[in-house]
């Protein structure tokens, strides 16, 4: 369930959402960025309603993951990602694809989210907003 | 070789393929259920009879698996795919995605599926009936 | 940084693409061959020269690695890979995919390629020079 999302996050998790051209360029902030849990769940809602209309199944291949422990005890993991869709007709086409750089803590025994930006390939970003990649 | 393919799977094994669409609405069977080896064997030969008509190559994206144990000992997997196909010509096309759900278990010190489960994103089907996903 | 790709092989490393047809019909070698790290760093010098006329971006999906222990000590490897390109303006393409298949050796505390064989399932290949694969 998107509802779930959230979850995978510490209480003042961030979720970024930004391109490779932006990264490079140093560019501070992208296409989306969420500051703590409650405005990761505001989106959840918002999706919700976006989903009633737009009945699109989206799947995410995740390559192998690379991760190694930092300094302060957190741990730095790098995928790369491909998301297909499929519309309501059956046709599959590619949504996007890129490289998800993670901050990850232990919290309570289990491994969250400190910070997930998501660096998407392309500049083309009109269609991507409505869901968490 | 498509010959090993029923090996990976316990005697009487089950493999099954379904939509996404008849999963949710729980609709019993999809679009192709072999119950025990031996009917994956005569998929199998149908399959290699009609390989020599279609000279398409496949190739399978599995991203990461996530894995837990269950109750009566076996252990339950979930895998995104993704399938490519490249025909005669070079051109490389995606053929579907989806997940798997497997149960596997042990069997004679090796894991084999109990079941599998194909679960595709799209309910177009007409022509994904002729190889095992 | 495309100039550490040669850093994982071993000095006398080997690097070959070929195509599944290639490799079916065992003609010895296919489209590229790189004999020892010193080729295949005048190879990222071409490349970077060609990254200026050619701004795309490449991205690896790499599925799950079957990895078997040798004779002689290496390790053998295989994996699946789907290559998408995005381009300048936006739009993202599948470029290739195919099968990994490495030979992977302990080299002073590190795994190294003393092999990596790229085998690509299109014989499509008048685009695909310019990168390592």
């Amino acid at each position: 369930l998107i509802e779930d999302w959230p979850l995978f996050f510490i209480d003042d998790g961030q979720y970024l959402v930004t391109t490779r051209e932006n990264l490079a360029k140093e560019r501070p902030i992208g296409i989306m960025y969420c500051d703590g849990r409650g405005m990761m769940q505001d989106r959840v809602t918002a999706l919700r309603q976006a989903i009633v209309f737009e009945p699109h199944v989206y799947r995410h291949i995740v390559g192998s993951t690379v991760i190694s422990p930092t300094e302060d005890g957190s741990y730095a993991a790098a995928s790369n990602f491909h998301i297909l869709r499929t519309g309501a007709d059956g046709a599959v086409v590619t949504y996007g694809c890129g490289r998800y750089l993670d901050e990850i803590v232990w919290h309570r025994g289990e491994m969250r989210f400190r910070k997930r930006t998501v660096v998407l390939d392309s500049s083309r970003i009109d269609t991507l907003l409505v869901i968490p990649l």
